[in-house]
């Protein structure tokens, strides 16, 4: 079979598609015949060696995947043959709150990921995929929505009527505009176009704002919601948080989740002034991935997909990411 | 002007029409001119004696009403002439969770109540009226909208894809079917028709059980639900209980609210098998219904009104409400 | 080895001491001698068979021992051979919160319990023993210890000040007693007699009440704390529970775990009067008895042992439970 | 009466004593003659400009203080003459979360303070002094203790056997490790000398870390608590929120009060890393107030106060506090 891995972390262009024979699934794993990748921007810090420390050598990549069981080992109870999965971002991530020992392991990072043509699961650590969705759909979900779905539901507690400002147009933003309207509550979205702003507005958005033509978009949200929103979804990291604690409300809730921009650091006074809370997102466990696939296949959510690269040429995919100008996500398809 | 008092608790019969002088709002006060008033089977109890103790002798009756403000005592800042209002149930109880000192107060029971023509409220203890409601609909929301509201998002944390169970075509059963949905929910309604099913399913609800037909709706509902619903909006009381309990899902909640139907009491040992919270709820505080009212507005959910009698033949609703044929809320308005 | 089994629910009677290999640990799994064991009431039940329905046939009972790691299966990463452990009472609840799969599977109940020499758990289905107790302290830990920690600290939340009343003195009503008072609430203790009374006020309690001189005792703490307690750890059932909605304030906590008494069963009206939140207890997952485990190891908190029964003559500590005069936890030891 | 004012926003040499009439209590309003009154970094903060936007000109300093009810106006109902009372922080926020509205007037900031010999007060905005308090313990509560409470008990949910951390011996510090301890919690605080340390062992802590001789006291404290504190109290601000930061563990808190030191600013990056909380605290309300004082009572909790300086000497106390030496809150009491 084909996969890729990433024998240094140097950049896309390290990337290395190889050969290898299928594996064999050991007691209590399943082997799934992938179908669809996805990518997040965390997979093209790691390719660059920006990510962090403590990325596995020569790692597999990538995180999100979908396919079918097509072999199950010894014991397994779960699973049988045809069934459609995806895998959980921590595979040790079962239930309940989030430990040290729980996130060691995350996909594609720590431990080998999914960009193969074949994966040996735990049987414990994977989902299956909502039923609507195809498996490019569906191959977007274990990261970017498992990420929004904890942010408004899990670590914040959303009602009707509460509002949220989203940061663009990339895929937790785009998954935390379709979840927050799910709930009722009213989605304020930024873009630097007005044309993405009407695509998020088609989605559900109540309102956005362009922030390239208005630079102090926190003060402008701030203003038009009559007291800050209830809730930042954070992807821009400390470049564009001094805006997001402005939009807040007093009392209200800043999730951290992405480190695109760069930027000084955040002030804990605008913290303290508002009593805010900021707070450091997590993707999340198997039990959040479960409760937020019940709620995308009950009311048939259909993530956005930008665009499919074919697996073979996987590394155009980082590239699209990279040039930024993606509404959605980017998959990768079989050839 | 024109007031209501029960000079007995000895039955609607008793309900007195009479006159007194327009009151005057002191310090901190305003003066409302009712525009409508709402029934809720709490007033029906207060009537017939059989609420509770601590009723105010010759009460004034009813929690529920509309109007506006016509004229604000001393000192008024939150309130100006021809603001559209909505007392609140407790007036004591602004913000945070239930006291016995907030709680102590209720109109139309251990306070005077709003069926008069002019009513003098502390102007802490009124809220603002959504603006797309009619004073008839924004009538029913002070005690059964409040309450449908404070078990499902305040006491309960209601996320997308979650089960409610809504029994019967009652106030508050009406609007929880409509603010679960609004929500994201999934409501499984029980009726004693399938004409009122019917309704109900047009109103968002998922799927209907008639109570007439399928006696172990309990089961029914656990059964279609595949373990259980994770909440349970319980009105009937003890008669209803043991089947509200057999359908929640293992760590669901009931949260109990009327005390229609007669029964033998709850026994512990179904809640200890699955781990269930059974929740006594109270209506709710201010700030409750402020967040509700933020919903209702910016969603334009309306209320659903069963019909209307004029304020001189108030005790023509009380019966109306006794017979039980009722779908969402009486309500009374000016002659 | 030896081990005790139940071929016929049918009460103590039944228990048959009988003679096996000692079992192989498989992938995952260790072995453990076992060094104590400890009863519940509920031991007690299934024995009777009045515990419900679904129970093992031929069940080993008990769920509740403290043994050391002898041998560990293929892939074991968590234990090494002379670890002292404590089995989980749900096997499968690990993290998080209760679900019906978590909690399909209970010790010395639907599966196989511990009253054996040798007994083979799940890697993960163990937990290790605080390095302070003794075998027999550490073997009345799982069931009792964790159900009153987890009403306690997880589905209630315990500040410094608040008022916890517990009712006599069996297992889960001592080491409630203990953990609040650890956490800085004041006890109230109920029970039989002045001298059990005297040595719950020794454990911390801060007051007592000897429900054979008071039988409306739940008036009687109401009036003592001045509007009730915050929380009750109710372990009577029907018998007890009006004393217990009696003694509980405005917006208070009533965990539900015993089934001791017989009742006519809970009336809703009281539970809607208080705003009451009633909760049936389950044990608790993995990660809470780890929360329990890392303050009584760290507090040297020492379970109060009533008396320890030689484990071949097991049917004799049922018995002495049965006959209801022991305080504190009875345990049985190796011969 | 003699009273302070702040007629420049200068620093403490701008500070005048001056003369008025003994204000009368209006409708549900009390005059308090104050007994004795307390610094915070705070007032510090006001008195040099440094604090923010928003002062009251000309305003009445401190927030702190405490004293006797010698008259009532009309229509007060909660107390009476002799009553020992304090002052509430802010005191619009009686119950429930904060908000904009709740959190705008702050004694001694937006609105008068209590730095003068009688006060009047609404009756709403005062709570009880712990009976056990002389004077001058009780006036270091308003603040810093309710801050302390509310980030330990309130933002956080506080359980025995869980790790926090709190930094030098100031009032919030002082007040959080003798909370802490109370709940059953293990505490570790930092301080620049080992005298101080052994002060703050004496006081609860289970162990010291001195800052001085350990710049890298962050990674000190993750290491001897094998992955770092459930909560840390930060109240150092910008210089120390790296430590901070580094000493907790994966899904713990940060509650940040403090704004003392400078530094770059808070990268999010770590915060991405260990799924952080970092909320940033407002004093508290009320509600909060009145449930540390029940645990301040019930558990003869006594404030720390360093030393006590003249009413007419109050810009010394203000030195002193600049000076950094003191161990815990210094107080003012009359001449």
């Amino acid at each position: 079979m084909r996969y890729y891995r990433l024998p240094a972390f140097t950049g896309v262009g390290a990337l290395r598609m190889d050969e290898r024979p299928v594996p064999e699934p050991g007691p209590r794993q399943v082997l799934v015949r992938m179908r669809a990748w996805s990518l997040n921007y965390r997979d093209l810090l790691i390719a660059t060696g920006t990510y962090g420390r403590g990325m596995k050598p020569d790692v597999v990549p990538l995180s999100d995947g979908a396919g079918e069981v097509v072999a199950a080992g010894p014991e397994v109870t779960r699973w049988r043959e045809g069934d459609r999965v995806l895998g959980v971002f921590m595979p040790d991530w079962i239930s309940g709150t989030a430990t040290a020992d729980k996130i060691a392991a995350s996909l594609g990072g720590t431990v080998d990921g999914v960009l193969a043509e074949y994966v040996v699961f735990d049987e414990d650590a994977v989902v299956a995929a909502p039923s609507h969705l195809d498996f490019a759909e569906a191959a977007t979900l274990p990261c970017a929505a498992v990420t929004a779905w904890h942010c408004l539901m899990v670590q914040g507690t959303l009602a009707p009527g509460e509002r949220v400002l989203t940061l663009g147009s990339g895929g937790v933003s785009v998954f935390a505009l379709q979840f927050a309207t799910l709930a009722g509550a009213e989605v304020i979205a930024t873009s630097s176009t007005d044309a993405k702003l009407d695509r998020l507005r088609a989605l559900g958005a109540a309102a956005g704002v362009n922030y390239t033509r208005v630079p102090q978009w926190g003060k402008a949200v701030f203003d038009m919601t009559d007291g800050g929103v209830d809730h930042v979804v954070e992807v821009g990291g400390a470049g564009t948080l001094p805006q997001s604690v402005r939009a807040a409300r007093t009392g209200g809730r800043v999730s951290l989740i992405g480190v695109l921009a760069r930027g000084d650091g955040l002030s804990p006074v605008p913290l303290l002034r508002k009593g805010l809370t900021v707070q450091g997102m997590l993707v999340g466990g198997r039990d959040t991935f479960e409760a937020m696939n019940r709620a995308v296949e009950r009311h048939r959510i259909r993530p956005v997909v930008d665009r499919a690269v074919p697996f073979s040429a996987a590394p155009e995919a980082y590239r699209l990411l990279h040039s930024g100008g993606h509404f959605g996500k980017i998959v990768i398809v079989p050839d």
